[in-house]
């Protein structure tokens, strides 16, 4: 059977790159950028005043000067004013603004004491030229890479986005993921449910936790165990869907239509099984359209655990994110596991002593205990070759989004 | 002048609880429930087959018998089926059913041979009562809390929600934020920049990052340096907005409009400046009807920063959140912090070899240099009772959002 690593890679080299689009700046945080950002200007685009003061010659203050004659006075966002060639002319000016042509300095408010059109640098201080000034280009000259391609959008991006007049940026295709929940025990949260029911849980789960990971087009479906139901349902997703994932139906029992349907749909199995625990029946393949089709394990726990594992890495890959390699963390108490397989443990972390991440185990009662995981930060993956693992043992760890 | 806790506090003081409101479960992912989710039933709700196999008495298996009657079959969603009277009756059962009536145990496919109506358990492994089950209230009981209150809700509380048939659950209602760049020197993304203008930035940063972080309803505004209009615009904000984030405008400069309408209109100041670099002119107060109003340094390093310091912590707060402590980091490398502050560094984050979250310093060209923000994880607080900071100094860290 496959490790986790080994699923890992096979469901990477079976996920195509997503198309590009075009997106309007105020919907792009949480995208992928595609391309770079570049400074269409110097930044900062002018020498920018960075305190309220008085602009004038540094020259002159080094010379001695001290008494200057206030010309005018300019603020942020007006065409910066010409400094008249007298030796003691200055101009008032405040943060923002442009430095005036013939200024090389500004003296802040707090060192000078005004008397009409007449301003007195008072005390000893130095203000050389460039003071209270922030020099343009000084940061990134024109043409500059400020952004590079293949970077999550945050709030940051934004700003060096909005700064540069990048109002639309070539992002990654939003997928379209279908959702799909099998079996006939299922019935919807707010409908009356029988003894022997349970109500949908893992669509609800998977939707919400793709969307907060960025993937906000999320449609679900339930299959009932009608075979007929099953094709033409299956047949209209994948003819519309750049993503499927199903939960549950992917196992031996008698009204498990699904394995047979998938493949006459012409999905073709990748794999079928990963030695890990829990999520060990979880099943990849690809549509004749290169669809990515998930087939998680029914169970709670192991649907969200092969989603995080998995499916988000996958669609992380797709959009053209670089692998991140999972933070490290280590084991807080020892944990035997003697089954030879992978053991994704959920963990409480916390800082120790020396900024160590630690991890707590908070193993779940068992593995249908999905409100085991509420109180808990994410899980430690466990390799299959060994079965003591002790204290300050170091381990990868995956994040609930 | 306050240090960066002092403010904090003052901030947390005067942020009043946002208001509860029902949230349907499909747009409840990122809200903070305010009430317990309790289970309606017992968890699993009925003793769940957790195999494909047959359904039998596994005392009748103790006793040595081996050859069973299949009397049926029984899927997940069927109701649960009388298990005959004869010691050699089974019921073919698939993974998710309830447990028929009279058995006991489930003995899987693997461990069977089928011929017609009789099966044959093979080999002599042993089956004891309750094998391949999970039983009825063996992770929670009717009435359990399941989910405490004041939690962020997540993809796990959402399936924990909805298994327990919450369709609706009860959260902090969305606050409605503005934002409000003033000054000016700006322009819109899209418009023609004169070289004495800049295009506005914050606002859009701050948006993102506010939606990013929870809170979506955010609008964006702009007010000139022109009195009446910051008069009027203010009026209208806030009569309208729970929450009023400004940048820029609160300082000494002639065109500064905005401190005497914020007093004209009632807003009480909290707190003006932080012992902090960057975000030293930092401003906080409150109207009269208990909004709480942010401003922030125009500088966009310092907004962002003073945004995931204070206010993303008072939003949290705000919206029922407990405390989080932020987590503690090591400095990868020395750092040298003369003037008497908090400094705010921006870090890259990595795992040490002891599974320390190490920060690498990445300090900006420029308090203006945003675009120096990208490549980094967030911030450590370096306090300002000390100048020289070696390197394994531990430190409070906060992520970017």
């Amino acid at each position: 059977m496959l490790t986790p690593a080994e699923a890992e890679h096979l469901i990477l080299a079976n996920t195509p790159l997503f198309p590009r689009e075009d997106c309007p700046l105020a919907s792009a945080h949480g995208r992928v950028l595609r391309t770079e950002i570049r400074a269409d200007r110097d930044l900062p685009p002018f020498d920018r005043v960075t305190m309220d003061g008085y602009a004038l010659r540094a020259g002159v203050l080094a010379a001695g000067g001290r008494i200057f004659r206030v010309e005018g006075v300019q603020a942020a966002g007006m065409k910066p004013r010409q400094l008249g060639p007298e030796t003691d002319a200055c101009i008032e000016i405040m943060t923002g603004a442009m430095l005036p042509e013939g200024a090389n300095c500004v003296v802040p408010y707090e060192e000078t004491k005004r008397d009409g059109a007449t301003v007195t640098v008072v005390g000893d201080a130095v203000f050389p030229a460039g003071h209270s000034l922030h020099l343009r280009g000084s940061d990134h000259h024109q043409g500059d890479v400020i952004v590079p391609p293949d970077t999550r959008i945050t709030g940051r991006e934004i700003a060096v986005a909005a700064s540069v007049g990048a109002s639309v940026l070539t992002v990654s295709a939003s997928p379209k993921i279908a959702v799909v929940a099998t079996g006939d025990e299922l019935v919807e949260v707010d409908a009356a449910v029988a003894p022997h029911q349970i109500r949908r849980s893992n669509d609800h789960a998977l939707r919400a936790t793709l969307i907060a990971a960025g993937f906000p087009r999320v449609e679900r479906f339930h299959l009932r165990d009608v075979r007929h139901e099953i094709e033409w349902e299956l047949r209209r997703i994948f003819a519309e869907f750049d993503v499927v994932l199903i939960t549950g139906g992917v196992s031996k029992g008698k009204f498990d239509f699904l394995p047979a349907e998938l493949d006459r749909q012409g999905v073709r199995k990748i794999f079928h099984g990963v030695a890990q625990r829990p999520g060990k029946p979880f099943w990849f393949g690809v549509t004749t359209r290169r669809t990515p089709v998930f087939a998680l394990p029914g169970n709670p726990v192991s649907a969200c655990t092969c989603l995080h594992r998995y499916v988000l890495p996958a669609l992380a890959h797709a959009a053209g994110l670089k692998h991140v390699v999972p933070r490290t963390v280590a084991l807080a108490t020892p944990v035997t596991f003697k089954p030879r397989l992978a053991y994704f443990l959920p963990v409480k972390l916390s800082s120790g002593p020396r900024a160590e991440l630690l991890a707590t185990p908070e193993p779940s009662n068992s593995s249908g205990d999905f409100a085991g995981l509420v109180s808990t930060d994410g899980f430690v993956e466990l390799t299959a070759d060994q079965t003591e693992f002790g204290a300050g043992h170091l381990a990868q760890f995956y994040a609930w989004v």
